[in-house]
């Protein structure tokens, strides 16, 4: 966490920060992050542009908070509708949509996330390896349980996170056809994972 | 193909034209296509600044250009070493790894490929639609010759490009361990989609 960010205290204030992000969100999503200046955010919040500084020292401190707001955001609402599920097999399904349908209805994360590799190398690299991480830990332990074979799990957590960047991305910019039949992607997905690809 | 382009003819006006496009290169994936101008593109060079639009009509027209030239670059390198392949195991495993092989040579070709994104949506768009057509074309025919399972090879195709995405973004970046080691990344991708990850 962005330690010189001053978090608001009084629903005035939290109105005002909200205020600031949802801005800063649209503004980064429609011209890029070097494309929007503390100005515009400012302008689009309907706040003097002093008010900023009391929150944010920065545009970078904002855009990174926005970057960990996304990244526990995902990782909540993956967790919560993954617990409900027992198998591996159940929540790795599940992982998947829950995944796919954050990204149709929040569009501007994408964008945003992916983002940080033109921003600061630094922030795309630990959004993934930390990513990476909580994966990783998942997956060994579906290997404890022998519910998964014993394959190295760090390289399987690149290739399934980017299995779900990608369906994610066909999804929210619509590439190539099935883009409104997720069921049906998921169960491609899940029948590959469970039977291989080949004959 | 952009069609302003101006394609030089004699020797002295191919080497200008590659300087440029040299320069641009390694400008966009320093600071950025919108962090570079034409001038810094042409100082970079070393040549006039007028000398750019003798060539190119624009920054834009030049991205473009480069996009590509990567475009074709990857699908000529993979299509050669995938030819000498004969089942679809081996051709999947050439592939991955001649990609993989390419990023790691070409670090900018991955940033400014995905820059696309924050440049004009359509051109990323199109990139990777384009991209799968080809994909989708070699999986069908694969699955004609009962090589592969008649999976929809739509989504499969959308698949199998995340996992090169992400996995060349793991071995460029260095995220997380194993990058030094490309064979074992490409046995573990290989035993994963010709096994399944289940038990």
């Amino acid at each position: 966490m962005e330690t010189l960010i001053k978090e608001p205290t009084t629903r005035n204030a939290k109105n005002t920060f909200n205020m600031i992000i949802e801005s800063a969100i649209n503004l980064f999503y429609k011209n890029g992050y070097h494309g929007t200046t503390v100005n515009n955010i400012t302008q689009e919040a309907g706040i003097a542009a002093g008010t900023f500084y009391l929150y944010f020292p920065s545009k970078l401190s904002l855009y990174k908070h926005i970057l960990i707001m996304f990244s526990h955001n995902i990782r909540r609402t993956i967790a919560a509708n993954v617990a409900e599920k027992v198998t591996r097999y159940e929540k790795e399904r599940e992982g998947l949509k829950s995944f796919i349908m954050l990204a149709k209805e929040n569009p501007q994360m994408y964008n945003i996330i992916w983002e940080s590799l033109y921003i600061d190398r630094a922030l795309f690299k630990d959004y993934y390896e930390s990513f990476a991480k909580r994966y990783i830990k998942g997956l060994n332990n579906s290997v404890k349980r022998e519910e998964i074979r014993a394959l190295d799990t760090e390289v399987v957590s690149y290739i399934l996170m980017g299995v779900a960047n990608f369906i994610g991305l066909k999804v929210v910019l619509d590439l190539g056809d099935n883009n409104d039949d997720i069921e049906h992607i998921v169960d491609v997905y899940m029948d590959l994972i469970k039977h291989g690809l080949f004959q």
